[in-house]
């Protein structure tokens, strides 16, 4: 038995019209990063292949926050996330700040195989990604003419407002849908999470947000859960959001989806976070959280019809 | 009441020969730290400001690994990392890769207070200090005769063994002592927690550990606890070490000292982790837990005397 969850993002919709064809197109990346992670799952692949696979998939997709069509720093440049957790024996890799690495997730994944280190930021990841043999590509490859526009509109709103610098992040009052994830539990009931993301839109360059952060936006271990997170990064590492959901399972005897509910629906919300995240367990139960307006996910267990959601 | 820790790592002792009068220097320098701490608590001072004071003196002691004195990265240079963490609304600032900050623990308090972020890297954390008024010193300033010695020794016997960039950190069987932290309940029954470093002896250039990591290295929450963490960074960040012990409390109905316990000589020596940590709870109780030879550390409570161990 198997399963596995993906997900775009949680937030509020874009502020230019959704329309049907845009909300089909969202589907439609969804559907397909879970199709490119569930053929290895079919193919006795192991969950951290699939994770990677699915990630990789909704980073190359202009549509979503992470590499290809990643939202810009207050610089307008592209800076890049990304970890990848293997619950089988709590291995780990993880990136920030990269420019020239088309997927993060991939080079997190090699420095959770080859490196004896885990987390690895800035001009060393992209030392340690050309020695792995990556090609390295332009920071405008990832920049799309969406998110050109998106970073004109914000910098244009704030400068009316002349608000300083770090505000540019803070101005958006709804975490932006578009950060990626997935969780999944392979047919050895392993499990394994990983997550990707440019940040927040107009972010001060040099921030780190929860999604490169084991334990905040990514955690794995078999014993418990795979988590995924999206949402106010800065709040997500303040509660270690993904792995205290992994310790109510371990240390309060929580099933995972009480987990989840009580984790997004009292203590985020009572904190005025807002996000959600996708978590597998051990037995394979799927359990999706958000206390945003939306959140774009999909999910599909061995034997059963794939499920894709935005509301 | 109050209540305070510092610790100056946790591992092997020195290789260099040491002596009555060297072990009396870290002795005096961990003494000096719990001493700035304790005024400011004596003082009804808030617990985030000891913990930010003690750090510092710390930083500033050519003895430990953090700021002056801190061990040399692969390529020559220090990195320094820090984190701190206010139990009082879970705020937090931490910064990792920075070179030219005197006070990285005092940076990390700046974005704590003023920044929207919560963890800043590399250039960006030091264009926020720069702004935040900091004055930036050259990376030299970091560097003491014995790192130097230490790094020229590594260096010449990796290159006997023909041992590859990464293979540099690994080499180094035990975690090097030297990372600092400090740990406070204040009078009016606030935690808090910091803590800083320079990593570990010859790590490739980016590598980021625990320390500056919420949940990894560093955490404070008034519910539970405040802990910081020294030893195998790698290990800490998998498992996720200083919210885990807040977890026990939070979710498993443990005792300070038996999550501190538990954790450090059954989980992570289970895992083939070495380490240890200073916590604290919200009624002031200190627990102090490591598997390694030794860790340097102090403590003190309102109305009873200081002590100061390595053993």
């Amino acid at each position: 038995m198997y399963a596995l969850a993906v997900h775009g993002g949680a937030g509020a919709l874009p502020r230019v019209p959704f329309t049907r064809a845009r909300e089909a197109a969202y589907r439609q990346g969804l559907m397909q990063a879970l199709a490119a992670g569930q053929r290895l799952l079919d193919a006795d692949g192991c969950a951290l292949d699939a994770v990677e696979a699915a990630v990789a998939a909704l980073e190359d997709d202009p549509l979503f926050n992470a590499a290809h069509g990643a939202v810009l720093a207050g610089d307008g440049t592209v800076e890049l996330d990304a970890a990848i957790m293997d619950g089988n024996g709590l291995r780990a890799g993880a990136v920030a700040q990269v420019g020239h690495v088309r997927n993060p997730v991939r080079l997190a994944r090699r420095i959770l195989e080859d490196s004896s280190h885990v987390f690895l930021v800035g001009a060393g990841a992209e030392r340690f990604a050309e020695q792995a043999g990556f090609r390295l590509v332009d920071n405008g490859y990832f920049i799309t003419p969406d998110r050109r526009l998106q970073f004109e509109a914000l910098q244009q709103q704030l400068e009316q407002a002349g608000a300083a610098p770090d505000a540019l992040a803070a101005a958006l009052d709804e975490p932006p849908l578009g950060t990626v994830g997935a969780v999944a539990r392979d047919h050895g009931g392993h499990l394994a999470a990983a997550t990707s993301t440019g940040g927040t839109a107009g972010k001060r360059p040099g921030r780190v947000g929860d999604s490169p952060v084991i334990g905040a936006g990514t955690y794995a271990d078999d014993q418990t859960c795979a988590v995924s997170t999206t949402g106010h990064g800065e709040w997500f590492l303040r509660t270690v959001q993904a792995y205290d959901i992994a310790a109510r399972l371990r240390y309060g005897g929580f099933s995972l989806q009480a987990a989840v509910s009580e984790a997004i629906n009292q203590r985020l919300s009572a904190l005025g976070a807002a996000g959600g995240l996708i978590a597998v367990d051990h037995q394979g139960a799927i359990a999706m959280g958000y206390n945003t307006p939306a959140m774009f996910r999909a999910s599909v267990r061995s034997g059963e019809a794939a499920t894709v959601h935005i509301y």
